[in-house]
């Protein structure tokens, strides 16, 4: 038996209803950042030798010197050879499509000249070095390899550096075939928040680097947080989330399915239906009880559909469409006859999975564009992971003679308005 | 009288010296975090009591009703009105230059099809609202106004809220009027923590936004940052800073203006200069002596000068480069002959100044560029604000009947390989 939430748009109490069901908040735990402020200030002062303290008493890592917390290229080739072929194939094209998509996120640098010779542009450069953490664990996901990663080299990064735990020595061969196939280039057998101040600061053995993307449990996010400003970041991500029209034309096994696609991932991911007829919510609702428990995860499943799922009846699409908008969802399926007709209508959402054979999973891992997105509504104004975040914007200015007088009185006049007198008289020292 | 440091990039202690005057920690101030804090909360919970409340208060605004907060178009207009002609002329003539630098930052959605049906793209979609904060008193610059206001509305922002503190009802009438140019849609009148509250929360007279960008002070700073992820937030600043560097051809009354027009926003700001010729740092260093003593900010420039600025000889303009990719300056002014040959070697700076008749101030005003840019560094990985800051991408995928069976066959590979159950179902029920 599982107990789903059934609500309904036209319900009083709905707008409370729909509001509590989204409420999350990301509590600070504050033994997380006491212990974290202590592992990063150990890290920044003691270098390699605190880093491998940390490594030997939370990993349970047997190294004889810091030198040995890198993996030589070879073991992870030998990683990529030890896959099954069909393994080894799927990572192989799923690498390939998320590269060609990423490929077309690339920013060219423009530049134009007015007419008194005057140039103003805008140069696009990659950053120069990335860290890439990777959980360890069961956490330890081969599809976030290849999503984080290929972006980074798709925009040009010259040295992209992989940390992942491995405790007791336990090496995931499937992530590190990811990172041989994405183009990693160097990788540390290093983990949680010793890690993120290794590539925040630099040790003799890690160099620093610019930029710190990937997931990784509350002490890891929690150190990306502190070192952000020393280094750039990547969001951190709350629990992920569906949301799902269907107009009812769906078979509601597949539906089902895609709604325990985002509950196994833990007890609070959050999947919600929307659909304008209830008959088919009721057939949701029986297939997810036939099919629950055939999951490995159920339990999962069901605290996560129990607690944060909801099947929601509503009036009609439109109207659905204007509840995404105010979820925002990280994942959006539009399980619907003629999905383009509603895109219009849909302003905020990370991803949107069009069609009654579009289902997440294939986002996931494969279709192409990144499953790095943004949660808990902040679609709102951001973005999925891309090539973007790899690549920054220079500024270039060249004024001609005759344009540092036309541009010269003009901010002269602003400079004296705001009270600047130097900056008026730099401006005017090159009027003619 | 004024001491400038001086140094030569083949001093043995040269690094440590450079690192010396770079190094700026932010520090965070527990009383302003603790009164934010208790700011943010009142205004979440009380809404526009609290509001108002905070604004009497800390504003001496007497104010009988909340409404009164909002300053209406029509006073804005008479702000406009009120400009003296080359003051008005010189703010319309700035904002129609960024407008059209901008413009040219615009991304337009895309999408592809694939061999067997399956469409992916990009869409871009604007922000629907954005707080602009913008601070009263002296720091009330109408140039920032036009920088953060006209990207939003080039972006397609639909609301643009405005949020300004009158401390006893004092307005600024050029920072009113480049509102009314640059397209912002409400103003209110009101500042500090509580105003970052207000956009961020919603209280019933104050429209929650999606972001939140414009300078403030340190309760405006802490404010935003804890606010973040509620509502996006443009990157927090520190202090203002530019790199020179100089072949020695161009006056150098020019260059020490230029460094003076750093120096005189406040004590913190940072000026300095590289050069390959002694001499010519000398004489750089003989006008800063005799010019100072005219400027009205004098003590500003003096303190800033001797605290943070440095005149450095380098070996030669190709040194120069790579110590400016090290500092990764805010600005980088690049004061020689056929500038553009140094474009390749510079990795890494907020914007670049280029050629003798260059200087910042115009590009802080009018060039077209942003001039809210990436400050301490973090041009390694941060880009000038921008029209990208306001909108955003979602990730269209909609899969073939044909391209389900495909890619449901690689996503159920890799999704069994993750121990994901449910995610390889959705996927394989799709297959054919």
């Amino acid at each position: 038996m599982i107990k789903l939430n059934r609500l309904s748009s036209t319900d009083s109490q709905f707008e409370a209803s729909l509001n509590a069901l989204l409420a999350f908040e990301s509590t600070q735990d504050e033994a997380v950042t006491e212990t974290v402020t202590r592992i990063l200030a150990d890290v920044r002062k003691g270098g390699d030798d605190a880093l491998l303290d940390y490594t030997r008493r939370f990993d349970q890592l047997e190294i004889a010197v810091i030198a040995d917390i890198e993996l030589p290229k070879s073991e992870w080739q030998q990683s990529l050879q030890r896959l099954q072929a069909a393994e080894r194939e799927a990572l192989e094209q799923a690498a390939e499509r998320i590269r060609i998509y990423h490929e077309k996120q690339l920013a060219q640098s423009w530049q134009y000249t007015e007419p008194d010779g005057t140039v103003l542009g805008q140069k696009i450069t990659a950053l120069d070095r990335v860290g890439l953490y990777v959980p360890g664990g069961k956490a330890s996901y081969p599809s976030s390899v290849l999503m984080n990663a290929i972006p980074a080299k798709v925009a040009g990064v010259k040295e992209l550096i992989m940390v992942v735990p491995t405790p007791r020595g336990e090496r995931n061969d499937l992530v590190l075939a990811a990172a041989a196939i994405s183009g990693v280039d160097r990788i540390f057998t290093i983990g949680g928040a010793q890690a993120i101040g290794a590539l925040a600061y630099g040790t003799k053995l890690i160099p620093k680097v610019d930029k710190i993307v990937g997931p990784g449990n509350a002490y890891v996010a929690t150190a990306k947080r502190m070192v952000f400003g020393q280094v750039g970041i990547d969001m951190v991500a709350g629990p992920s989330e569906i949301l799902v029209i269907c107009d009812g034309n769906t078979d509601p096994d597949w539906i089902a399915m895609d709604l325990f696609s985002q509950a196994e991932h833990d007890e609070q991911a959050q999947s919600i239906l929307l659909c304008p007829h209830s008959d088919f919510l009721d057939a949701v609702a029986a297939s997810i009880a036939r099919q629950l428990d055939t999951m490995p995860r159920k339990e999962v499943i069901r605290a996560s559909l129990e607690s944060r799922g909801a099947l929601i009846k509503v009036r009609d699409l439109a109207e659905a469409c204007t509840i995404a908008n105010r979820i925002a969802p990280e994942h959006l399926e539009l399980s619907v006859d003629q999905p383009e007709q509603w895109l219009d209508k849909l302003k905020h959402a990370g991803a949107i999975f069009m069609g009654h054979h579009t289902c997440e999973a294939l986002g996931d891992y494969c279709a192409g564009p990144n499953h790095v997105l943004p949660t808990s509504g902040t679609a709102r104004f951001s973005s999925p992971l891309g090539v973007y975040d790899f690549q920054k914007r220079t500024s270039l200015i060249q004024v001609s003679p005759q344009g540092a007088t036309t541009l010269g009185t003009i901010a002269a006049t602003l400079a004296r308005g705001e009270g600047l007198q130097a900056h008026a008289l730099s401006a005017e020292f090159r009027c003619k």
